[in-house]
C-alpha cells in the first residue's frame, strides 16, 4: 500500500482516480457478439459456448430432473447458510415496499404513484473461478418481492455443460424456474433481443467481465434498461486509534482478493497506525489461498493519513466508495457525513462480508465513482413507478385557468384547447 | 390516422413500434463538440454561442441584474399561474419523501436506507419554438425537495443574448441561481466536465433534441448519471362509446402539435367511434396555429378498434405509453390493469396537459418503449439510497456462520477470515 500524509485538496483529484477502462478495444468484439446472436439465436450460444466454455449443449436450458439433482447435490450446512442469508435479505427488502399514498393537490385533483413489477428481467450471474450463489439472491430476492412476470437466469456453464448446484439452489430458492447456460456478451445478447428458447426481457441485472459491461451498456442504447455499470469492486476504511488491526486488515484483505484491480483505501487520523497494520496485514495476506490476487491489488492501494474527521469525510464523499467502512468511535457521527457511498458498515462488528453474503442489503453496488448519482439495486429496482391522476368537473374548473395560461406562454393552443373544451 | 381494425396479436410488434432513431450519423458530430468543451473550456460555449445561436456573449452567465429584469418581464397573470404549478408539483413531491426504517433482520444486525441527495444536478431546458419553462418547475421542484447542494441550469439563449423571462422566473421559484447561456451537446458536456465557469455536476436531467440526448448518452459512459433516454412524446388514449368526442380530439391534438414525430394511438371498443371523431377532429385541426406540425403527426398516428377490453389493456402494456390516457366509464377497472406507462390520466375531466403543466405529477416521463422498465422523474430521481448498516458483537455470533459458510463455498478466504477474526 503507498502511504499519503495529508495530502493537500489540490492532490485529490488524483488520489481518487480508478484506473480507466477503455472499453474502446472489446466494443468491437461485443458488437459483432450482439449481431451473432441477433441473427442466428441458439445456435450462436450454442457455437459461443463451445468456444469459450468449451463444451458441446444440447439445450441451453437446465432441466426440471437437473435442477432437482443439483439441489441434491447441495451440502445441507450450506443449504442452511443460503436460507438464512435468503430469509434476512427477503425481510429488508420486504421492508421497501410503499404503500400508495392519494395527494389532492387542488380540490378535484388526485395525484398517486404505483410500484408495478417490470413484467420481464434477465438475472446475469458470472461463472469463473467462484460460484457466485450471493448474487443470485441479490437479485433473485428482490424479483421475486416485486412479483416480475418472468425472471430468467442465465449463466455460463462449466466444461461439463453444468451450472454450479449452489447457484441453482439458490435460484430455487427464490422461485426462479428458467436457467440458462450461456455466459458473456452473448447471454446478454440473447435476454435483451431473445432467440429461438430464450424470450427477451426488458431490464438486465448482474455483474460481469468488461465484455458482459460492454454488452449492457449496448443493449441499453435499444430500449433496454440494466441495474448499474459494473467495474471494480472497492473499499474505503476510516480507522481511528482504537480501531483494531486484525479487523482493519481482514477487511482491506477481504476487498483485495476479489481481484487484481480492485480498490483498497485506508483513511485514518491515527500516525501510528499504518505501522500497527503492516505487520498484522502482512501476516494474514500470507495465509490466504487468493494471496497473489491479494498482493497485486494491494500494491496500487492507498493509506492516507488526514489530521481532522471533516477532511476524511470530504475526501471519503469526493471518492464516493461502493463500500464504506466506519471504524470508529465516533461512528454515529461520521455517518451523519456520508453523502456518496454504495452501502455503509458502522463500527468494530460489521465487516463488508456481512453485507456481501447475508445480513440483509444488497450487495449489487455502484462502482467507479457512480456512487455518487446512482443507488445499489433495491426493491425499486425491479419496480417502475407510474403517476396516475384523476381530475374531477370541480378539478379542472379549479385548474384550468392555471394550465390555459401557461399552455398559451408555452405556445401550446392544443394544450389549452384539451382544457378549454372540457370548461365550455 | 390510420384505421386499423381488430389487428390480430401477431400484427402487434409491427403497430407498437416507434420511428427508429439513428444516433449513428450525429455520434461523430457530438464527440467532436464533446472533445472541444473539454479542451477549450468556457471558449468553445462562447463560440458555439455564435454558430449555433448567432449571438456574441461576453457572459455564460445569466446576472444578478439579468435575473430581477426577466423578473420583472414576466406578467402577473402568467407568474400566478406558474406559481399554483410549483405549489402543486412542489405538494405531490413532498409527499414522495420517505422515512428511514430500521430492520432488525437478526438480533444485532441493523440494516436501513437513507435518502441522500445527490449533490450536484445539471438541468438541461430547451430553448427552440417554445419556452418551456414548464420543464423547469418538473426539474427544479424536486431538485429544490431533494436539497442539491448545487443546481444548475442550462439553456440556450436568444439572438439577443437573453434566456426566456420566464424560464427565468419558474428557476427563481424553485431557488435556482446558476443560469447559464448554452445550449445542445455542448452544454451538455459543460456540465458533465465542467468549464472555467461551469461546474461539472454528477447527473444531468432534462429534454432535448437528438444532439442533446446523444450527448447524454455519451457523458453516461463516463461516470455521469442521466434521468432517461429522451424520445418524441406519445400519447395513447383509451376510449369507450360514451367518451367525448371534442375531448378526445383535443387530447390527440395536443399530443401531435408537439412535433412531427409525436406519436399518437387511440385504442377504442366503439365501432362507430372513428366515425363519430373525424369531424371533430378536422374542426379542431383546422383552428391550430402549429396545424401543420399536428397534421403531419396524425398522418403516421393510428386508431385502433379492439373487440374487448383485454385485449386493449394488452396492446397498451405492450406498447408502453408514456403518456396514457383512459376515458371511459370503467377506468378504475381498466387501470388496475396498467402494468406499463409513464403517467395516467384517468376520466373524461383528466387531459394530459394537466399533467404536463399543473396538477401535481412529473411531465418527464420515459418514451420510446422504455416505460417497460424505467419510471419517469421523481423525487427519487435527485437522491440516492445508500444502506447503512450496524452489527454488534452478538450479532455477529448470530451471522457469523452463514457468512463464514458462503465465503467458503465461493472461494472467498478473506472474506471468511473478516468473520472469524472477530468471533475469537
Amino acid at each position: 500500500m503507498k502511504y499519503f500524509l495529508n495530502p493537500p485538496i489540490a492532490d485529490w483529484n488524483q488520489l481518487i482516480k480508478r484506473p480507466s477502462l477503455s472499453y474502446a478495444d472489446i466494443e468491437s468484439v461485443v458488437k459483432e457478439v450482439i449481431e451473432k446472436v441477433k441473427k442466428n439465436g441458439d445456435k450462436a450460444l450454442i457455437d459461443y459456448a463451445l468456444q469459450f466454455d468449451k463444451v458441446s449443449l444440447h439445450s441451453l436450458w437446465v432441466s426440471e430432473i437437473e435442477i432437482e439433482i443439483a439441489i441434491s447435490q447441495v451440502s445441507t450446512e450450506l443449504k442452511n447458510a443460503i436460507t438464512q442469508a435468503f430469509k434476512n435479505i427477503n425481510l429488508f427488502h420486504q421492508s421497501q415496499k410503499e404503500e400508495v399514498k392519494k395527494i389532492q393537490t387542488l380540490s378535484g385533483v388526485t395525484c398517486w404513484r404505483e410500484s408495478k413489477a417490470i413484467d420481464k428481467v434477465g438475472l446475469y450471474v458470472p461463472g469463473g473461478t467462484a460460484p457466485l450463489f450471493s448474487t443470485v439472491l441479490m437479485l433473485g430476492v428482490p424479483a421475486s418481492i416485486a412479483q416480475c412476470k418472468e425472471i430468467i437466469l442465465a449463466s455460463p456453464p462449466n466444461a461439463k455443460g453444468e451450472i454450479h448446484p449452489a447457484i441453482i439452489y439458490a435460484a430455487s430458492l427464490c422461485g426462479i424456474k428458467k436457467i440458462f447456460k450461456s455466459g458473456g456478451a452473448q447471454a446478454i445478447a440473447a435476454m435483451a433481443f431473445g432467440t429461438e428458447s430464450i424470450p427477451s426481457v426488458y431490464k438486465i441485472f448482474g455483474p460481469g467481465n468488461p465484455y458482459v459491461t460492454a454488452a449492457k451498456q449496448f443493449v441499453q442504447k435499444e430500449s433496454l434498461s440494466i441495474d448499474m455499470p459494473a467495474g471494480p469492486s472497492e473499499v474505503l476504511l476510516i480507522a481511528d486509534e482504537r480501531a483494531n488491526p486484525e479487523f482493519v486488515a481482514a477487511d482491506l484483505l477481504s476487498q483485495a482478493e476479489h481481484g487484481v484491480d480492485s480498490q483498497v483505501i485506508l483513511l485514518t487520523n491515527d500516525a501510528k497506525f499504518w505501522d500497527k497494520l503492516q505487520p498484522v496485514l502482512q501476516a494474514q495476506l500470507h495465509a490466504l489461498p487468493r494471496k497473489n490476487i491479494a498482493e497485486k491489488a494491494l500494491d496500487n492501494s492507498k493509506v492516507i493519513l488526514f489530521h481532522t474527521w471533516d477532511e476524511i469525510m470530504a475526501f471519503s464523499n469526493l471518492y464516493a466508495p461502493e463500500h464504506l467502512i466506519i471504524q470508529t468511535q465516533n461512528y454515529e457521527e461520521l455517518a451523519s457525513k456520508v453523502s456518496n457511498a454504495g452501502s455503509v458498515f458502522l463500527g468494530d462488528y460489521t465487516p463488508e462480508a456481512a453485507g456481501d453474503y447475508a445480513s440483509g442489503t444488497n450487495h449489487t453496488l455502484p462502482t467507479g465513482g457512480y456512487a455518487r448519482a446512482y443507488s445499489g439495486v433495491s426493491l425499486d429496482s425491479f419496480f417502475k413507478k407510474i403517476t396516475f391522476q384523476h381530475i374531477s368537473k370541480t378539478g379542472i374548473e379549479n385548474l384550468g385557468d392555471t394550465i390555459e395560461i401557461m399552455a398559451e406562454n408555452e405556445l401550446l393552443d392544443a394544450h389549452k384547447n384539451a382544457v378549454r373544451v372540457r370548461r365550455l
